[in-house]
């Protein structure tokens, strides 16, 4: 019934817009297609560096048709379905599962801060409840320094324990390794599976028992951090690591989101990708200038990334 | 073709919801039409207080018709439209706008932290073009210890100075009369009204230009908050407002969405209205007590409140 786990890297793909904002299919589905043959294990669609949360679950839906209709495999996708509305939260997820993804990478509820377990509980078990599905895997995303609300040890316990078959693992993009290796150690072992949110911790997470890692730069640099991921056991896995952290911190010199997609639209010569929704701003020229020179200084390649590219509509 | 501006006490008002959590627009358009009968000049419905973002788009437009189908004025309506999503902010502005409500309060889109003024700016600007209709009247709503995306000043300014007709003022709920005032300064004389998001600030913000208040509270207490909007100028207003201010301290001394619900509940004696949606959670046993006793004591009414039970679906 299930489609089998997906393991290895994962990027949060970015979203392409048309100069009305409207989400461009076209260039996304090619981006999908050219990470799925570049590194990528799986797509962590509708992720933060997706600018998710700036579309509406119709503009999501769409979106989660035309991969499919455009040869992305279902079970490679692992939308992100959570909203701050349970309704929305159900909706998005009975579609992904409808489609066939491999799972769902839910976010809590993020307007009302301060919130309680107990209300946490509440809407993810709902979620699971309505969309009743077998098929379901679900993917719990805690990312505090964005949503503002994490999801506890406590609770992860409390849904594993209610859910066992539909909770598959987590996203912890807390940035805090510390919590990461807390995940790993609690529910590693018990089929849980803990990806952390930036490749700088993939290697260490692998060590510890991690099973990839779901990470930003992913929609840029698929095929060097997954080469980690391939050869994480191997004498040279802290030299490739030191290399795609070394990638990473140039990315990220500059705001992160607005930097995939310059960088996308700089390899493949595609301006169109350097739109952002709002309220997300595109990078100035200076950051601009500040970023490309320093892929360049580095010898960054994205090799076939002019695939990416599509007329202007 | 625009509607008089809504000038006086305005309640966000709390949505029932069903065993099922749907919406109950029964108890929703009673409750409206209760307010509006004792104290309320406008309805700020779907703000904070409302659950607002715990609900869909489509949900709130159901509401919407459901409270004009039963006879509450469209131009009291202030119903929030503000979403993380432009599309979603835009798709129910319009209809706020279409049905004749008498503005809309705007929450910025609010999952990403720390944006930029230009990214917002974009938003809202997209927003009032999108909608292109002289009869909006847009609110801007400054909650950043909820939203944690603030409206700045500047940004105020900016938008008033392209869109002078839409922009019509502001909820202030950052609790910082500092701001309110410096709002209320810079804005005030200018056509651009100010309600601070608490009727602490009530009085002291009339005085300074404020056209009275949006707060949480009018959904219980809305007689008594109109008072002091309507007696400012006396010489009772201190003491009006000190009663005011210790009523508002009862309700706020448990979790102010539930106790809301829960003083409504009481005093209709319907337990229908306990009800939250994930990720909020009711009021513990102990917590109602509290709230209870301290209104008793208080000698806190709800004249008529009755007529807002219903029978249970």
């Amino acid at each position: 019934m299930k489609t089998p786990r997906i393991t290895g890297v994962l990027a949060p793909v970015v979203t392409p817009f048309r100069a009305d904002y409207a989400p461009d299919a076209e260039r996304f589905v090619r981006h999908c297609r050219w990470l799925l043959d570049h590194g990528c294990a799986g797509l962590a669609v509708f992720g933060t560096n997706s600018e998710a949360n700036s579309m509406s679950v119709a503009e999501k839906a769409d979106l989660l048709d035309a991969l499919v209709a455009g040869g992305v495999p279902a079970a490679k996708l692992m939308p992100g379905t959570g909203a701050c509305a349970l309704s929305d939260s159900v909706a998005l997820t009975r579609k992904a599962v409808a489609l066939g993804c491999g799972g769902v990478l839910m976010l809590p509820p993020f307007y009302y801060k301060g919130v309680s377990d107990e209300g946490l509980y509440r809407n993810f078990a709902e979620v699971v409840e309505r969309v009743g599905d077998a098929r379901l895997q679900l993917y719990l995303y805690h990312i505090p320094p964005v949503s503002g609300v994490p999801i506890t040890l406590a609770l992860i316990e409390r849904l594993l324990k209610s859910y066992p078959q539909a909770v598959a693992g987590a996203k912890d993009s807390s940035g805090d390794w510390n919590n990461t290796q807390a995940m790993l150690e609690a529910f590693g072992a018990s089929g849980f599976d803990v990806f952390p949110g930036s490749e700088v911790f993939l290697l260490d997470g692998l060590r510890a028992g991690g099973k990839g890692c779901i990470t930003a730069t992913g929609n840029v640099n698929p095929a060097a951090i997954d080469n980690v991921y391939r050869n994480w056991r191997s004498k040279q896995a802290d030299a490739l690591q030191a290399g795609i952290t070394a990638t990473r911190k140039i990315v990220q010199s500059v705001p992160m989101i607005p930097a995939l997609k310059a960088t996308i639209a700089h390899y493949a010569d595609d301006r169109e990708w350097t739109r952002l929704r709002p309220p997300l701003v595109e990078l100035t020229a200076a950051e601009e200038k500040k970023l490309i020179e320093g892929l360049e200084a580095d010898g960054f390649t994205m090799p076939g990334i002019e695939a990416v590219a599509c007329p202007v509509h």
